[in-house]
């Protein structure tokens, strides 16, 4: 009986030691968030650049990923930190990366996949709270620019959880012009410049209602290089 | 009798003219070729953007678009003219924003959309002939480096119609080969140095089978820095 007993204790340990390496492996396995694999492609190419004094960081999703900064404004300090499709947690998450460098300049633009996945315009917004307060904590020379999320335009239907996102974005924007003048970061507004009288993304600049074509970023350059 | 035939003949005029307008606006429309959003993204910015003595450029398809050349080699020379998801035939398309700056060198990677489409590797490498053909005659002076289209693997499945090409693969690259001793073009071997002993994709580089990681860049980087 006491031999059983025993025998039983060895088994349940053997069992739970056995659940507890599975477990731990399956963690181990898990241990970097579940973003996309072009995430991880961009983070671990990001992490080998070598970092330069001075930096200019253009931070984003897909529309400052598509962009050739240093190109367009003719200045090869400028470095792209664009990940198509990333979302606020997703720069959180990169943003060790960022601020090792301690940059000068870092241009954030960030917000509408997660507007897009149906995250609150009140979340979206403090995770930008959070980005500017950890970019302050580990770079604190560094000056923050931080870019209005751009207007979408709903008659086009590619990206249609993007583009009827009007509302949440004019509410984004409104907040981070006050998150602005709180942490006295500078507070760009982009989204009247290629808004058409109904808030909709001028489709001048732009062929799917989300994203920026050749004028959209040359427009984009006239309102910001006074700043760079 | 008369009079209703000239009516007849007036009405079949009519409707030929309107189907004539008809079709011509049509084809007013359908006057590009039918690439993606992104690709005409991304060539209005490449049209916009400033040429400049001396370019280096690195041309092809996502692998090339993900790359950020000009840091990694720390050449601000270096301009990136991938465009995720293109073709041969996009290429061409858009090869004249590339010889109009007269680059003194390009760097061209393209092919394994195509093969993933269902192009034979014949198709593919006598459009890379003709992008050759067509740098040369608008650009006499570019040197140009045809790189190997890069081993796929098997094991990830995001890409099932890319990553099942390693055969078709390995006929372009073996008749790339051959196009650059017959043109005189520096053929580059990545291939080589990217795949397992099965000729798959390297997954140290790779975490889709298909695209790079930053480990990836660095080893390209290795292969090719002494032609820059």
């Amino acid at each position: 009986m006491v031999l059983k007993r025993v025998s039983q204790m060895l088994f349940l340990g053997l069992m739970l030691s056995v659940v507890f390496s599975v477990s731990s492996q399956a963690q181990g396995k898990k241990s970097e968030p579940d973003f996309s694999t072009y995430y991880y492609q961009r983070k671990s190419l990001f992490d080998v650049l070598p970092d330069r004094p001075g930096e200019i960081v253009f931070l984003g999703n897909s529309i400052t990923d598509g962009g050739e900064w240093a190109e367009l404004f003719g200045n090869s300090k400028i470095v792209n930190r664009g990940i198509s499709g990333d979302i606020t947690p997703g720069v959180l998450y990169r943003l060790g990366e960022v601020t090792r460098a301690k940059p000068s300049k870092v241009f954030l633009m960030i917000g509408v996949n997660d507007l897009a996945r149906g995250v609150s315009p009140d979340s979206v917004v403090t995770n930008i709270r959070t980005i500017i307060t950890n970019i302050r904590r580990d770079s604190p020379s560094t000056q923050i620019y931080l870019q209005s999320v751009l207007p979408v335009n709903p008659a086009f239907t590619i990206f249609k959880n993007h583009v009827n996102k009007t509302g949440q974005i004019r509410e984004v924007n409104a907040r981070l012009k006050k998150l602005g003048s709180e942490k006295q970061v500078m507070y760009i507004d982009l989204f009247s410049s290629f808004s058409t009288a109904d808030g909709y993304l001028n489709p001048d600049y732009s062929n799917d209602g989300l994203h920026l074509t050749g004028k959209g970023y040359l427009l984009w350059k006239s309102i910001i290089e006074k700043f760079l």
